[in-house]
């Protein structure tokens, strides 16, 4: 794996150069994005130069799709001829970054041919977007799910593999169905209740709201800054999952009412402090 | 204000005994709590000495309740024969730590003589209790609720309101019916969906939930730490309001589902993005 080209070069994809440059690696990275983007990644250093999708597909040896979830898909479309043409002259592994996988493996199994694309999740994030926070540190002790075919083989599979080894990532292989119904319910919930949690406060319309709280709310509140597009195409993507998830807390939400009135939450507090100190572990 | 006393050593009690060192208090500050609590406050100067309830409120200036909601319920009420007597000689000014104010204000008002108690809410705390994480700058600019009855008069108040300011507190003076409003959406109500959250995800059993999430899961269930018998107590004394905002969360998370349905989401996150912004301000 000698060259890479990061397609998309925000929070995610210029994380990955900087993970790339941190770690020794010192081939070229080059970065397919707007100009602004392209500037500020240049300027940190996660990529070495620009390059039109075209030229990425012809030169890089590992092609790491980290746009938006709905970018992707129309990126892996408009991939269809160029990496047909790549593979007859040599091979190329194409991995992306996106927070769903279903539906994004589905597309690549239409429009690549076999071999070639593996889906990737890095869950790592943050609630502010863009280059300008992009971290080399970003995907240390952070799980990163991969999704792999049946009969996978891509000789570039084991240099990669190795790469996010050495950022310090928990490499998890999932089957995507599996990776978007735990997704729903440990990332997409927690931000829905956030982003409700702000919008029932808000409705409420009451100004001691965001004068009187404790720290508490600041914590529960900042998932609530993510962007709006970023989720919608995520959302979009995972819908059935989602709406499990958004039950399934319905359903508890409903038993904690009725613990409110009855004077019995400890059940739930006791459960709930558990699985909270599980994942601090 | 020469003496302090302060009933229930814990994170809040402590903090206010190292806030009130930290700032200069020279006098005796008591102790009356459990004998580990006790000698843990006087082996990081929190305290100077333990005393007995009748002692403390025979010799302190300003007693400072700082237990569960539901013991400065029972604190206040045997207070009643010690404050009576007290007064009698000379004036005490005595003011609590409570996380609901109604209740708490309406029992001051049937067990102690007028012109002795306001009720106090410092909007500070920790997901771990205990006297051995208090800190001298806890309270430090975060809110202070006081409720002050019509024509309160102690000659302790302006002193104590005094102390608050120096350890750097946002002084808001409310009712106690408003108090509790307000902090059943911004307090009790992330406590508790924090409580639901890891509660659903303990329900569902899957053991890939702990292992397969972002930051973004640690904020929301860090609530979900808190002391389930410290919560009972408040939920305890709030919940016509706590029910009034689980309602309210309820309806807001039935909109969204439905925009989760009809892909029309950025409306909601937009309105949570602002709400969140401007509590960051």
């Amino acid at each position: 794996m000698e060259s890479v080209a990061i397609v998309g070069v925000g929070l995610i994809g210029g994380s990955f150069g900087l993970a790339l440059r941190h770690h020794g690696f010192r081939g070229p990275i080059f970065g397919v994005s707007s100009p602004p983007a392209i500037s500020a990644a240049l300027e940190i250093g996660a990529i070495s130069r620009a390059a039109s999708l075209e030229d990425a597909v012809e030169e890089a040896d590992l092609l790491y799709l980290a746009q938006p979830v709905d970018r992707i898909f129309s990126t892996i479309e408009g991939l269809s001829p160029l990496v047909a043409r790549r593979v007859s002259r040599s091979p190329i592994l194409i991995t992306d970054a996106g927070s769903t996988k279903r539906l994004i493996v589905e597309q690549a199994e239409r429009f690549l041919p076999p071999g070639v694309f593996l889906g990737g999740h890095p869950m790592a994030g943050k609630e502010r977007s863009g280059v300008e926070v992009a971290e080399a540190t970003l995907f240390r002790d952070r799980p990163y799910v991969l999704t792999v075919p049946d009969g996978f083989s891509n000789p570039f599979e084991t240099a990669f593999r190795n790469w996010l080894s050495a950022f310090g990532v928990r490499l998890i292989t999932l089957d995507p169905q599996a990776h978007d119904q735990v997704v729903a319910f440990t990332s997409h919930l927690p931000q829905l209740l956030s982003t409700t949690l702000a919008a029932t406060l808000d409705s409420a319309g009451n100004p001691l709201y965001s004068e009187l709280h404790g720290t508490g709310l600041l914590d529960m509140s900042r998932l609530a800054l993510s962007s709006p597009a970023l989720w919608e195409s995520i959302v979009a993507t995972n819908r059935g999952p989602i709406l499990e998830a958004l039950d399934a807390f319905a359903a508890e939400l409903a038993v904690l009412r009725q613990s409110v009135l009855s004077d019995s939450l400890s059940t739930v507090f006791v459960r709930a402090n558990t699985f909270s100190a599980s994942l601090r572990k």
